[in-house]
């Protein structure tokens, strides 16, 4: 079973924003075993809008459209649909109570043009919104499925959720897809190849594997797709579990998880707290880490010591040391992690010290130069490193790292 | 002009990722007066691609395609290309030299398959990518552009910035267009709409105004297209003067530039420094600044202060504060301040402690409560915000309100 998502609006093609809305849907999509064939963004454009229409409907079974539904006069999606199937537009008493209700509940006059969005194309099913004035619209047509939603996220999540995903799994006998993601940081996505080409060589055609790189750390995602097999679930995890072992020394999740959400799994469940003292990464770590809902159960906070004053009074690094071996050297960073897990009180803590660029580099220190601390009073991991020119992935890469090498420590710490 | 965008990838059509790399190149082709006509997302498979391909060529001059570069063998958009061009795969010195050298620097030995990367459709010409092993490749073929390109976006907006824009401008003549943005905080989208309405009346017709909301925050971008008018830039400037002029009290700068960027520029060209203590912002504040190079001039760095524990220690916060009146309150956060100043020793310091959510709320102080003060020992300024339940978007309008006030309190400050 295929599907194609069509996005209308020309704010997503002058870049105004960022389309979230497809690869949510296509996740629901996917939970269900329904593959995404392609995504299309196009403008609001009657001619461009058919076009797309009669591409998608050639390659694919399902076809859902978003955007380019309110009440503004820049919409046409509404008359172009009418247009392709050939009917008219009727009013919707359905809807047009919906837009009544909405407006009467926020005490605002109603016009003519919100009026207007109980027009709907006569062989159309109304998906009412209960979120908005625009209405969801499911046509069926030549044996496929269209239906337009809103481009508004959330109105949009709540047709699919409430109306959309339950009627395809009506409509259609699905085939299963399961998914299984690994998390690795600390080894290039070419090395854990090679370290797993036998495995990958056996996976069965119904399987596949996807290396997702990104700075510092590569997502190995396993996808069975219903291929007869009695149980892809057990088949897939048999995989997964071989792949895991293998790549053991460099793993962070058996799940699809962000690093510093794992690291901070972990360090929940084993009841571990952290703090960071951080220079050249200037506050990042501790905003990843912060992200997260719940981090506080593990995260006490820490020090963006910035200036060499601060280095020193905040985190206890010795003049002398700043003076003889400079900010970034391992005797500064190792300064820096003992005044974090002395003054912050914490289990663990992390400690950056580097030149992010694209200044301030010299022959004996480049730029990308960064050393990283991590550990506890007990044991330490002191790692240079030597990135690229560029500042924002210089400060990645240094956090990322940073996140490997404790993610590496824990494996050693006993709930 | 129009241009098409390719992305291609199976974990863009399986939602494990949001494609933003596409709404980025959107705004630099924009900027340039290059028009996208449709966004296209296909998934790795070779005549998916080549059907791409062809129906972008027939509504659009310049191509551009991402994704499907790498080491791994699940990469197939290379030998796509040829086979669309109808040509061979050849080795290319350049980027052969290139990926030698980006594995000579991290001293890890180079395998076949990244030996590999250095074949290219023979009729293209390389952009070499000084961010990564996988090359840029630009192809020109029946009076259209094709640009391939790695969908890792900081190695796609090398690209971008530092070959296909400017090689595009070189290949078209393209229409003039003039662009004059000014980034406002702390007033909403409609009461600047208000404000400068009659301004906005008396735009001609080839000059537009769009107004770019972001958290608390908004651009008002000018836009002039070539009109026959004599000197665009003059009359562009002019309103833009003008609408400064009214909207002077929330104005934080007359150019396109991030919002902590412009408070970094006013701070340094008067000499000031700056430090934070941050609770429920959680390091954002600092990592917002301290992504800009040479913003060491101005921040000398600060504390994350999550835990009640390091308010104290590093803050001098008074454990009787704590208790009194919570961690989220007025007194709490302008001993933050005090704190701030004074052990960092900087003349402006930022301050702000909140309920970022979504757990943590009460009837008393709901989830999106935030205190946020700021100032130096002569002036300070302390405001309590109302946000909403989501904790990134609180995170995000936490920073940029705490920067907004910043700004406000700066505009007094005499060089």
């Amino acid at each position: 079973m295929r599907a194609e998502v069509i996005t209308i609006g020309d704010e997503i093609l002058i870049g105004q924003i960022v389309d979230t809305n497809s690869a949510w849907m296509a996740r629901q999509l996917n939970n269900i075993g329904i593959k995404i064939k392609q995504i299309s963004s196009v403008s609001d454009d009657r001619q461009h809008i058919l076009n797309a229409l009669v591409e998608a409907a050639s390659r694919a079974d399902i076809i859902l459209i978003t955007g380019g539904l309110g009440p503004t006069k820049d919409d046409i999606t509404k008359n172009t649909l009418a247009e392709y199937f050939n009917v008219a537009l009727v009013e919707n008493a359905e809807t047009l109570a919906n837009v009544t209700r909405i407006f009467a509940k926020s005490n605002r006059p109603m016009l003519d043009i919100n009026k207007a969005q109980a027009l709907v194309p006569q062989n159309c099913e109304v998906l009412i919104n209960h979120n908005g004035t625009a209405p969801g619209m499911w046509f069926e047509s030549d044996g496929k499925i269209y239906v337009s939603m809103p481009g508004v996220p959330f109105e949009m999540m709540y047709l699919m959720d409430e109306q959309v995903i339950p009627r395809l799994k009506t409509a259609f006998k699905l085939p299963e897809i399961i998914h299984k993601t690994m998390l690795t940081a600390g080894e290039g996505e070419s090395f854990l190849a090679i370290r797993i080409a036998d495995i990958e060589d056996r996976l069965p055609e119904h399987v596949k594997l996807a290396y997702l790189p990104k700075l510092g750390q590569v997502r190995l995602r396993l996808s069975a797709y219903d291929g007869g097999t009695a149980n892809l679930e057990q088949e897939i995890n048999m995989f997964a579990a071989e792949i895991a072992e293998r790549v053991s020394d460099v793993l962070v999740a058996t799940e699809d998880v962000t690093l510093e959400k794992a690291v901070l799994n972990v360090m929940e469940s084993k009841g571990l707290t952290l703090s960071v003292a951080e220079s050249c990464t200037g506050g990042y770590i501790a905003h990843l880490l912060t992200q997260h809902a719940g981090s506080s159960k593990v995260f006490a906070g820490g020090a963006v010591t910035y200036s060499n004053t601060l280095k020193q009074q905040i985190l206890g690094v010795q003049r002398q040391t700043l003076d003889v071996y400079g900010a970034v050297s391992e005797e500064t960073v190792k300064e820096m992690l003992n005044g974090a897990l002395k003054n912050f009180n914490t289990n663990f803590a992390i400690a950056v010290t580097g030149i992010a660029g694209p200044d301030g580099g010299s022959a004996d220190k480049p730029v990308g130069t960064v050393w990283i601390a991590v550990g506890s009073i007990e044991k330490k991991l002191v790692k240079k490193f030597t990135f690229g020119s560029k500042r924002l992935q210089n400060i990645e890469r240094s956090a990322a790292g940073a996140l490997a090498m404790l993610n590496t420590l824990l494996k050693d710490v006993d709930k």
